[in-house]
């Protein structure tokens, strides 16, 4: 396979993590990055180190402090309005960040969107976007909404005359337990149940994934995403104390279930998701566990397991998943084939 | 996707379940099957229940008599030297099935190879019959030992040639394990280690499944695969009783070292293989499971699992990942994808 050259729209935790983790990835060069007030574009690899330090005050929300202290130590030119992607020596201001990656995008392969999506129709729109630009070429996100995979498929039509494989939902839950539950139903004719149950122990790395944790938040009784979109970060934080910094979630709308079903393991309405999120501890509060329960041709009923150790972290599970899935996709779109692919649809199974 | 028309070559335990297994699959069509001495070839899709019926002396080992009680029930015609395939009402005898399997081809989208493979070059060389014959399509076997796979990758180029896509190791280990292990290693930036620990109780299936038997039992120390493939039944047997009925194996050659090593995922050094055999109780005597273990992008350590329930038989572990794998064959296929896969490289993942 080819080299992929790929690009990362947001910078906040999963943005930056994913131009990480591609430093460990062979074939792999980010060349552009955006967030909302600037862009960097370098067709021979954007130097990541340094984009990571300009870019550190967009989740630390610390007021650019810690940012200032880099550019006091590294050259990086933070100050003022530049924050973020703009305060790279690589980068320039905009007020059209996504119309710059469009602009560049003849030599992208894939682009990951790691854009918050409180608006269920926000990355569609994004999406929407690349398309009416003509890009050829993959989208990627870790979208979490079931209801989010129908507006895509809506567009279907318009990816695949465009030349675009979107692959929604490349993340963890949905993402690497979706994946794993397509390979567990394997063993079985008909797939009865596919419970996901996570844990997730985020004190350190709280800061780094407040989007993450207030999309949780709306899946509890009495909140809606709406609500949880016009939440300061405060109204956040007393809810998250009310709870005492422990958090169990059930039944919650995790795209999974369509993502799944979509590729013939199950019906929706077969998987479950739930799990615990612990904002006082790095340790995770449960195990991440996926069962698929089903019956053989051979007319037993099982349960295969998938487990995921305690010691990788949350942001390991979506941003592996997440470059690993955005491969597939190039290798599909390199293939001539188009349109809407959930994790499951990538891999093998009837 | 389209309709899916694929034969099966060879109707032992594996060829046979596959056909009932895919009664259980949608826009899964059974079209051609053969044995040495019988093919049966019908595009509207056969009459599964009949044929396997005919074929039941395939693997009883009892001299046909369960055949011939199914003779005089059911109008199976089998007698005298019309054993196996033969015997079935659908099939005609034949001294070159495979040949009457390649001349009917054009219409078959992908071929099931469940013949034994002794000589490590047999099923590569069954390979080349098709590719001569200019058959375009996918080609899947459900074969063990790593070394094959050299074997099958040195004539990718005739693959690729002939618009073959040749699908290797997709059944239990490897092919569902190979699979998981996969995906499990998308947690981590380095892969540590690949554990992969089986466990098989044959007791009721012992007569279906002799061909495995006796080539787990080339994996004991002092055996090789030749002194196997000449050992009588008796023979075979006597080292049975010797361990028992429960024999424990290390350090097997399973190819799934090498599939998980072209597929980037690990070293073929760092995967091991191993499992017990109980062929005194259809309880498994261990629980087969995947233990991928690695190193997170933020420097941790940890190991993700995959279990398979006990009650899941090793016939359901294989059948049912070797459709799931000739499904994603067949779509590779379509989309002009050539030339050698293993079970890894139909999984996402760097």
């Amino acid at each position: 396979m080819d080299d992929i050259n790929f690009a990362v729209l947001g910078t906040g935790g999963i943005g930056r993590r994913t131009l990480e983790v591609s430093q460990d990835k062979d074939n792999l060069r980010p060349v552009a990055a955006c967030d909302r007030h600037g862009v960097a574009v370098d067709h021979d690899g954007l130097d990541v180190d340094e984009l990571l330090a300009a870019t550190e005050g967009n989740i630390a929300s610390d007021g650019g402090a810690t940012a200032a202290a880099n550019n006091a130590n590294g050259g990086v030119k933070q100050s003022g309005h530049d924050k973020g992607v703009a305060a790279s020596v690589q980068a320039d201001p905009t007020e059209t960040p996504i119309e710059d990656i469009i602009d560049a995008s003849d030599a992208i392969d894939a682009v990951l969107i790691a854009l918050p999506n409180f608006e269920h129709d926000f990355i569609p729109r994004v999406a929407d976007r690349f398309a009416e630009a003509d890009y050829e070429g993959v989208l990627v996100d870790v979208l979490k909404r079931s209801r989010v995979i129908d507006l895509l498929d809506e567009k279907a039509d318009t990816f695949e005359n465009s030349r675009i494989s979107f692959v929604c939902g490349a993340g963890a839950t949905p993402g690497l337990l979706t994946g794993a539950a397509a390979i567990a139903a394997q063993s079985f004719v008909e797939v009865k149940s596919v419970d996901i149950w996570w844990g997730v122990g985020l004190k350190s790395g709280y800061e780094d994934n407040r989007g993450t944790v207030r999309e949780d938040i709306a899946h509890l009784d009495g909140y809606t995403i709406e609500d949880a979109r016009e939440m300061s970060d405060e109204e956040i934080e007393a809810v998250i104390d009310d709870h005492g910094g422990v958090i169990e979630f059930e039944d919650m709308e995790h795209a999974d279930d369509v993502l799944l079903e979509r590729a013939g393991i199950c019906d929706k309405e077969d998987v479950t998701v739930g799990g615990i999120l612990d904002v006082t501890s790095d340790a995770k509060p449960t195990t991440t566990t996926v069962r698929v329960t089903g019956t053989t041709f051979d007319g037993e009923t099982g349960t295969n397991t998938f487990q995921l150790d305690d010691d990788t972290s949350m942001e390991a599970n979506v941003n592996g998943p997440a470059l690993g899935y955005l491969k597939a996709g190039v290798r599909r779109n390199r293939a001539g084939e188009y349109g809407v692919f959930g994790p499951a649809d990538l891999m093998p199974g009837f």
